[in-house]
């Protein structure tokens, strides 16, 4: 069992460290966005080099303490909170939060973990370059929490998620070894993939204090369009359609419900809507051009082949850098509108793009079954990824749902495994997702996992209950 | 200590298997392409199912039996031959040769294990839809083997390695659990990222019996150029250059130096060589282009801005299909011409970009004060990978230097772990460089790997003695 992290273990670190390093508690390290759980806190710790957060973490593998290592706070899986058990020390890599370099020459970045993920991609901007993770909470979210639940976004479908992104780690192993793997090679095939392991594994295996990180050339063009779409299938065609005109250019492609636009306009009537008459489906999709080409033209070809072949039936291009700016303003105002209309259950779910519109079908049948609810089922098509949120009737409050809220989660995520899609997508396991682990992860993978918890963590400290439900070590 | 895969494990495994998994041992299954070590072998598997593999691994766990997972027999570290122990059961996946399926809507190709790489890419071309590994071996070598090692090659710089290829795998644990992780996900945060820990382990963690892969839009036009560049800094600036100008279009950049040219005349003369005067380095480049982009124009502008920049000083470019294939088989004859001349010392390494000017001015330095030696520097430069390959002086044998071989690797080794490289880039390291992973490698990702080895592979069955030197269990 772990112990809590108390005063006797405050005056373990303070023989080792100095004691600015620790923080009066504060609540706001305790709460997680939505509110579903409230962690417990014992110690906070502000570390500011790799070498005190190796101190901290030793000390606490000696005492047997638990630690959450802590970025930005924005994940939506409950991984930065523990709301039973001893109370942990909290370490938060907000002080190491230095862009250590970037080397345009060479296409990379190398930030510390703390480092908000906007700074980020302001640093490269800076250089002339492009740091392709993009998502929501990018103001506020630190890029060590993006690397601990690999986080994904909007920029998946040309850039990959954000384990795709990274080149190197230095981290701090749940014995305080500190790892120095800082690498920029883009090959480099010496033993096994540590930095991919602690990639994705939400704190659990270790602390990340710095990464290297790829960067991109910007695009010279970009172009962005809503187009209205007969089907979730026929969107599917059109990305297609666009792959085979344009190759990689497409750098994002969204998929809008009327369901979301009708949200918009019932809770946020000052997001100006682009069209009169909010269409069942149209996608949002956005060129990104080099080599001299231009992203009106390509836009237009794209628009006229896929008019012609029946995939789109109307369309609006964005004429100027500010339409461009308000059809994105729609999508990215989706997840607000979700939060004061209040969803009864919400999934971050991703299928294989073949089964995907029957997904969207079979699903929309299932919650009929179940009850009277809305559903915004809207999300990274090119992904596969979508955000399926069901939401009470207009008129009802969730609070009347709350009996039914474990039975419609069930029916989507049984669905979702029946087609071979993941009931995490982008967002991780948390504690919130522990049991669908157990339930829908592969036997073979969760015990190899268990395994290697056991081997890298065997005192269980880093960030207990997260991912894993390990048993009394 | 392990048990032989002598008669009595064979009357085990003929308890549980049908006669006809179980093949008389070839010599062949024994040599590795250098010929540096010969191995050992007790029985020979050859399963064509996932089960039968299972079955396999289940056995010789039980009966503590060494077993090497083998692809097409083609890694260059001597990672599929076992030289001294107890003589092992080479199991190979060349009867699991299916591709499964391929979901061109999806760019997802399904393939077994055993299917030679040329056969991936001949499948995903016949969906029109590219797969990009590419390398001189790719007629003989599975792609399980590619999976296996991460293979490189030359489509990393647009692409990636092998791992960034993969999307799921079907895979056989050390204790004969099957992993069924075959997902064409893009997106799928649902625990640690056991996927990227078997590729590149080497047949270390497990066997691995089939893979998801990304598939990509193939280029509407190509462009290929040999151009002549003052210095390997010039290069590197005219990728840069490239990069500004076309974004993810550059699909190769090889690196070539007049040693490669001259001993191409002494030992191959009949490939056609594209210079009267071989330069003293030179560069391949190939585009390809979508969205309408014309390849000729394209090189056009670069050439024209790079030779304003004096990045260039000359160059041709190809005008058809002829010369493009040309100007590709000077550089795949590279390995070849090496391969007779006799090299005293291969490296495979890799630099931070920004250092490889340095090292290849510094290298040569250091050889030269080592003694008389040719030096043949060529490679995947946007990668920072180097075939770095010293040879004897013109008119001696290889023999002459065997004393100062390993002298000759240390130089070359040092000089890239000082400046930040790798000694294994591309082709792993197998049984020929567990001792430069120990030398070289980080102590906390080293110990990292033994914990994980020993627990997913508490009996140390898996492709013993490769990668990890591991105490006897």
């Amino acid at each position: 069992m772990l112990n809590p992290a108390d005063k006797d273990f405050e005056a373990l670190l303070l023989d080792h460290l100095p004691a600015e390093v620790l923080r009066p508690v504060e609540p706001r390290y305790a709460e997680e966005p939505r509110g579903y759980f409230k962690g417990l806190i014992g110690l906070l710790a502000l570390p500011r080099t790799v070498e005190e957060v190796s101190t901290l973490i030793r000390c606490a593998n000696a005492a047997r303490v638990g630690v959450i290592p802590y970025g930005g706070g924005t994940g939506l899986v409950a991984g930065q909170v523990i709301p039973d058990g001893p109370a942990p020390m909290v370490l938060s890599l907000e002080r190491m939060n230095a862009v250590r370099e970037v080397y345009a020459d060479e296409n990379v970045l190398v930030a510390e973990a703390g480092v908000i993920l906007a700074d980020v991609q302001a640093a490269a901007d800076a250089a002339d370059r492009l740091f392709p993770l993009s998502l929501a909470a990018e103001g506020s979210a630190r890029i060590g929490g993006n690397l601990a639940t690999n986080a994904g976004g909007t920029g998946v479908l040309r850039y990959g998620n954000t384990r795709d992104l990274c080149l190197g780690l230095e981290a701090v192993l749940p014995d305080g070894q500190i790892w120095h793997g800082l690498t920029r090679l883009r090959k480099n095939n010496t033993g096994y993939d540590l930095r991919n392991l602690l990639i994705g594994a939400e704190g659990t295996l270790g602390v990340i204090t710095a990464a290297a990180f790829k960067l991109f050339a910007q695009s010279e063009q970009t172009g962005t369009a809503l187009l209205i779409v007969p089907s979730p299938r026929a969107a599917l065609e059109l990305l297609s359609l666009g792959r085979s005109q344009l190759g990689e250019a497409i750098s994002a492609f969204e998929l809008m419900n009327r369901q979301g636009f009708d949200f918009l306009t019932e809770v946020l009537p000052h997001v100006r809507q682009p069209f009169a008459t909010p269409p069942e489906w149209c996608v949002l999709i956005e060129l990104g051009l080099n080599g001299g080409l231009d992203a009106a033209e390509a836009m237009e070809r794209l628009l006229v082949a896929a008019l012609e072949a029946g995939l789109v039936t109307d369309g609006l291009i964005a004429q100027n850098a500010q339409q461009a700016a308000d059809f994105w303003a729609v999508r990215e105002q989706l997840p607000e509108a979700n939060r004061i209309i209040g969803a009864v259950s919400s999934h971050d779910i991703s299928v294989p793009l073949r089964a995907l519109p029957d997904f969207i079908e079979a699903g929309a049948k299932r919650i009929a079954d179940l009850g009277d609810f809305r559903i915004n089922c809207f999300g990274h098509l090119g992904d596969g990824n979508l955000h399926y949120n069901v939401f009470p009737a207009k008129g009802k409050s969730r609070d009347a749902y709350s009996n039914q809220r474990d039975q419609v989660q069930r029916s989507v995520h049984d669905l979702v495994h029946e087609v071979g899609g993941s009931f995490s997508a982008e967002h991780g396991v948390g504690r919130l997702k522990v049991g669908e682990l157990e339930r829908y992860g592969d036997p073979a993978k969760l015990s190899a996992m268990r395994a290697i918890k056991a081997a890298l963590d065997p005192r269980g400290i880093m960030n207990p209950g997260a991912v894993l439900r390990m048993g009394a070590s």
